[in-house]
Parts: C-alpha cells; sequence; structure tokens
C-alpha cells in the first residue's frame, strides 16, 4: 500500500457531498462494486414499494390500479422524472420496451422524419417506404457502437429501403451529406469509456440536413447529456445501468418536442392511440410523447424503476460528473502506482472531455486477472478478449475504493504471470 | 334469490376439482372477481419470490445472476413453462416484449417465410422486401381483433410492401388464395368472447400455401389451443390475464420449430444472436426459438411471471376447459333467471365450440350497470358502449360466484331504469 494514496483517498471521500448517498443502496460490505455500468445496485427500498406494488396494488386494488394507481400513465410520468437527468424539458421522454426496440423505433423514425422535411408527409401512406433513388438513402452508424444498435439499425434500413454505412464516430461530419437520412450514435463507447462529441456530430448532421439520434445507455445518469441544448433529434438509453432500475428495467425514449407532430412510429401499438380505449378499427396517433409507446406497460418492473428514480431527488448532475472524473482520474493515478509496469494500458482517454464514467484498461491476461479481483471483492467485468472494465457510479462509490480496486489489482497482476506459459496457450 | 339456483351452485362447487387452487390465489373476500381476462389476480406465493428476486439476486449476487441465477436464460426457460398449457413442445416458445411487439416480429417474419418459400432464402439480403409484383401480397386480419393487432399488421405489411385486408374471420377461408402471405387472427375474441376456428383457419391458410399467425390473449391459460397439433405456424399471447403473470407482464412469442431456421425477425437484436457475448458486428441469428429475443429480458416481472406459473403445476386444461364451459353456462342460465327480460342478451356463442372463457352481455345501460356491479362487488369491466363482460377463470372463480353475479346483475338491472331518460342522453 501506498499510505499516501490511501490517506488521498479518505479526505477525497471526507470531503464528498455524494457521500451519503451510498447509504441508500444495498452494497455487499467487504466489496467493491465497479460494475453499475453493467448493472447499477439496489436500492434498499425498492423492495418494500414493490411489495405493496404486488400486494396492494395488484392484489387488493386490482384494475382499479390502471387508473387510481396511476399505472396507465406511468411511462410518460417516469420520463418526466428521467428528462431532467438527460437535460430533456417534459413532455418528451417515455419509458417501455427494451433499448434495441427503442432503437428501432428511434431509427425508422428519424428516417422518415428526414424523408417528410422534403415531401410533405407523403410517407404515411401504406407501401414501401420511399426507397434509394428519393435521396436520403443512408443511415451512418457508429461501427464501435454496442452491436446491438448496429444489428436493429440494418433492420430499420433495410425496412424503409435504406443502407446502413458503419463508421468511426469522429469520420462521421466528414462522410455527412445530401445522402444522408440520419445518424446513430453511442454517447459513450461501452468497451472504451470514450464520449463521443453530441454537440459537435448532432451540428454536423443538422447542417448536412439528417437527424441524429442518440444511444445514451452509458451516459444516462453518469454525466450531463443536455439534450435539448444540443437539439438532439431523438434518444434512447437504459435505466439499469447508472439509474439503478433493476436488471433488464424498461428502456426510454427521447423524441424532441418538434419532432412529435411528425414522429411516425413502426411500432404503432394500442397505446400510442389517441383514444386508447375507444378501440377503434382505425389508428390515429396521440400527440406527444406518448406516441412512442407501444403496448401496456409492463407495471413491476415500471414501478421499481420509479421507485429507484428517488435517489436523484437532491442530485445535481455537475456534481455527478464533478466526482465520476475525480474518481476515474484517481484510479488511474493508483493503477499507475500499483500496477506492476507494463501490463495494463488505459483505453480510456485521459481528456475529461472524451471520458465516459468507467475505466477500461487493456491487459493480456484479463479473463485470469478478472477472476483474481473478483475473487478478492473487487468487481469490474470483462470484454473480451482483453479488456478491464471498471464503472465508476459515483451515487455509491468512493475513493478509498479506487484505491482499493488498483491495489487488489496490482496484487492480482503480481499473481498472475505475465506471459501465458506454453502449455496453457 | 333462486334457492335451487344457489343449491345448485354449492353442489357443482363441492364437485369442483379445481376448487382447491382459489386458495392460491390473493382475491377481495366479499368481492367476485370476474376480470381475470383483463388482469390475473395475484398469486399469494409470488410477492414473496419478486422479494428474494430483489434482495438476494439482484442486490446480494448482482451480475452473477445472469448465469448462476438463471436470469440469461429466462426467456427460453419459462416459455417452456407455457408450452404445455398451449400444446406447444419445448424449444419453440420464448417470453419477452409486449404483445404488441411480438405481433409485429410475426407478422413480419410470416411474410418473410411466404416469401422464403417460393425463392429459396433470397429474402435475406439488405434492401426492400419483396414487393407488390412478386405474388403474396396480402395479409387477412381479423377485423374484429383486438386492434392493436390491427394496427401493428398494418405496420408490418406497410414494411414489407404488402396490404392488409381486414375480414371477419369466418370469411377468411373463402378469400385465401395465391396471394396471400399470412393471416391474423385472435382466437378468442376481446369484445364477445367467440372462440375462432383455429384448427379450420389453419387448414385453410395452408391448403392456400399462406401461414397462420395466431393471437392467444384471450385464449392461453383458459382453454385447449393445441399449437403443435393444429399446425399452426407463428403465435402470441399475454400472460397477464389467464396465465396470471401481473400488470403488463412479458407478452410470448411461439415460432413452430418448422420455421425457426427461416425465422427473420425485423427486431434482430443481440439477445438474439448466436454468441451474443462476441459482441461482434456482424449479426449472425441463434438457432431456435430464441431467434425471437430482441433486447435484455425484464428480470422483475419475468421472474414474477415464472412465480406465478407454479399454480399450473398439477392442473390438466382439459379440466380447466370442462370447468370454464360449466361456469359459462351455469351463468348465462341464473342470467336468463334473474335478469329483467329484455335487458340484456349474449353476444357470446351459445355453442360451446365457439365460446372462450367470458361472457359478454349486450345492455343499453351498460356504463351504468357495470359501475352498480363493482359498486356491489362484482367485479366484470365494461368494453364501450354498451358491453358486460365477465371473465371466467377457472382456477378461482367458482359456481356460487356464478351465481351471486348474475343475481346482483339482476338487482343493478331492477335498480337502473332501462331506458335513459331524455336529459341524460
Amino acid at each position: 500500500m501506498y499510505p499516501g494514496l490511501a490517506a488521498r483517498a479518505a479526505s477525497l471521500d471526507a470531503a464528498d457531498g455524494l457521500a451519503p448517498l451510498r447509504d441508500l443502496f444495498a452494497l455487499n460490505e467487504g466489496s467493491v462494486y465497479l460494475d453499475g455500468n453493467s448493472l447499477g445496485a439496489l436500492p434498499r427500498h425498492v423492495p418494500e414499494r414493490l411489495r405493496d406494488v404486488m400486494t396492494r396494488q395488484w392484489g387488493e386494488l386490482g384494475i382499479r390500479s390502471w387508473t387510481e394507481g396511476g399505472w396507465w400513465t406511468a411511462p410518460e410520468r417516469i420520463g418526466d422524472r428521467i428528462a431532467p437527468l438527460v437535460g430533456a424539458g417534459p413532455g418528451q421522454i417515455v419509458v417501455g420496451d427494451s433499448t434495441s426496440v427503442n432503437v428501432f423505433k428511434a431509427v425508422v423514425a428519424a428516417v422518415r422524419l428526414a424523408g417528410q422535411d422534403r415531401t410533405a408527409g407523403q410517407d404515411r401512406t401504406d407501401g414501401q417506404d420511399r426507397t434509394a433513388a428519393e435521396g436520403r438513402t443512408e443511415v451512418l452508424v457508429d461501427a464501435t457502437t454496442f452491436p446491438t444498435d448496429g444489428y436493429i439499425a440494418r433492420s430499420a434500413a433495410r425496412m424503409t429501403g435504406r443502407r446502413i454505412v458503419p463508421l468511426a464516430p469522429a469520420e462521421m461530419p466528414a462522410a455527412l451529406g445530401p445522402r444522408t437520412a440520419a445518424v446513430l450514435v453511442n454517447h459513450v463507447d461501452f468497451r472504451t469509456g470514450r464520449l463521443h462529441d453530441l454537440p459537435g456530430i448532432t451540428a454536423a448532421a443538422h447542417a448536412a440536413g439528417a437527424l441524429a439520434v442518440w444511444d445514451l445507455c452509458h451516459s444516462a445518469g453518469a454525466l450531463p447529456v443536455g439534450l435539448d441544448a444540443h437539439g438532439v433529434d431523438l434518444a434512447v438509453g437504459c435505466t439499469y445501468k447508472y439509474l439503478n432500475g433493476g436488471p433488464g428495467s424498461p428502456a426510454f425514449l427521447y423524441v424532441a418536442e418538434r419532432h412529435q407532430a411528425g414522429f411516425d412510429s413502426p411500432l404503432p401499438g394500442w397505446n400510442a392511440h389517441a383514444d386508447p380505449f375507444a378501440m377503434a378499427a382505425g389508428f390515429e396517433a396521440a400527440d406527444g410523447a406518448v406516441r412512442g409507446r407501444v403496448g401496456t406497460p409492463d407495471i413491476l418492473s415500471m414501478l421499481a424503476l420509479d421507485a429507484a428514480l428517488d435517489v436523484w431527488a437532491d442530485v445535481r448532475m455537475a456534481d455527478v460528473r464533478a466526482k465520476s472524473l475525480a474518481l476515474t482520474d484517481f484510479f488511474l493515478e493508483c493503477v499507475a502506482a500499483y500496477a506492476p509496469p507494463g501490463r495494463v494500458s488505459s483505453l480510456t482517454p485521459a481528456a475529461h472531455a472524451e471520458r465516459g464514467s468507467q475505466i477500461a484498461l487493456r491487459c493480456a491476461e484479463a479473463p485470469a486477472v478478472m477472476d483474481g479481483l473478483i475473487a478478492r471483492g473487487v468487481v469490474g467485468d470483462l470484454r473480451g478478449p482483453d479488456v478491464l472494465r471498471f464503472g465508476f457510479t459515483p451515487l455509491y462509490v468512493g475513493f478509498a475504493d479506487a484505491e482499493r480496486a488498483a491495489r487488489v489489482l496490482g496484487e492480482v497482476l503480481a499473481a498472475v504471470p505475465g506471459r501465458v506459459p506454453p502449455g496453457r496457450r
């Protein structure tokens, strides 16, 4: 142990205004949880709240809860609770479905909006969406993205007569042009932790007459996003990472207010109808972000997320960001001090403007090292073949955790041979 | 009260082999719950099971539960638990997403399969799905269906270059032909409770070279379906009605084994990939029904459903069906005895072969009558403008419930004027 680092950690924790929030979460004492970017920790009060949802709202009130208990409007109500965390005004976010399903809605809707801009709504008829001969035929897709976005974007392009162009986000501004319908980019790369330039790429897309769709899975709840301020058109995000909604909790969809009237969903389920309980044969889209809803909301998961969001009541995202950067800076400093030279190298940009809330270390022996870390109570995760991934969630991770994680990493690296013996290749 | 009917109810209940199952559910004593076709009742053991999922699996084990706790394979594992309830062999059902999203997957996949049958898989490339000039251009859609099916089928047709043809199910056999790609039918009509001819319409579709897609929302858990026996191609269903999975619990998708290799999902999320954790840039579809998965499964809702399915352990669907028919017959008999003449008429077919597990009564004063029923502890629901809907769920509804519901209906009808006064029109 470097006593200097441990002492620094203690004084940083003592000065941390967010430190008291840690008590809101159920964490295993004795271990350091650095996997909140995969599965956020359990807020302690959630089980009791969900017990009430089950026994009283479902068991006693039953169907009355759809109206009296606020079940029916949960998607937009909870969306409005997420909105300030991602810099969105009210009425633009609905919660529901998986991230993948929301990527499909967003990319199809973006392509149609890009078409509507030029042809005054002729896209709304049955039959094929307009095709390659008609202009904006390309969707630029972050080639480094979490793969589901690419798979789903390809399907969305196929079904609307467009094609996808995989590119690194940094290459997008030069590739944008009159053939671009939309760009789809991850705000923070799930593997490296690189934060992409949301304002710049969005502005470049707009300058080319295209729409910008952002995937906020690794930034919502981790750093300021500024959806409204930067003029983002559509966005999707996950609630089970930095928003602690529970395993596989429902995702969210942001539709900027100016696009809502033209938002033409590929999944126009009855929940998106202007008058769902009329049960009319013809579809008439609801006004507002509600148009992004599809089927009956999944109430147990939805209300667990609703409860989990209570921890944000008095939290400023600027404070979260400041702590996140301080934590990751300090972790990198500790790794430099504790790790044997040459064994790990950071894939995460050093520049604050390019860093999300995780540190990814490349390590030739990553699988064995992560096993060793977890065995010693430091929980990160592995992204094959050679990446050690450590997520820093400022609401419940402290500086002593960062110091301990780096120190244990040094010990594990010392115990795991740096070269794979021939017999184990 | 007709003592004869009450006595008959008591003796029918005493002879009912399913009667002991009622104790497995949390029901409000003092009321009669006839809305299980909207929201199934809470199985008593579910809250405790979900508490364990939250506090131990999520709170203590955390990400380890994705593997050790069986979270990752829950969609197909729970699908295999539903399978025997709808007459399906294992490996053909996955749970997840809403019914609407599954209708989209099923209709798009059916249209593509109908195309593949004739052109040896040339449909799999990027670009437009094949268009009107190429043959099977029509999707016949049950015009009486729950509206979301129609809305979603229209979108699926639009995005694959087909068109929908709304028809009553009885008209479908005559309308099927070389232009038909698929039919989409509700097994039981949500409004009238009419049971459609699944074997006959499926066989007619096949004879015309088309595929049959069935929506089982109002039949799964209510009566034998026989998916495999009748050669159904694709099916979707709901788990929060007769399967008691909880409000908005995940839906399911059935893909007959013979179609799985050709199942070409419009929502190919990372959960449908052959090797999801490779996080590869290219999509390669998994084998089997797993191909119908999309994004990360919603674990809290999924495992509440898993627990809820325990009540089916020793239940034979033939017994459920026999009791359901006996209950609805008896209810109709009691209504005939208790209701003032001419005030209500049944929309539900009298023939057993055409009846689901609900009774729908047309009543000019339906809104006021349903309010009166609920105020007196008989919980059905209203389907506007003039339908009183009563769902009979054989696991927890008994004959005394049916007699009481009809008796209270008679009292309410006597109290609600039979003609709307001019001032209230």
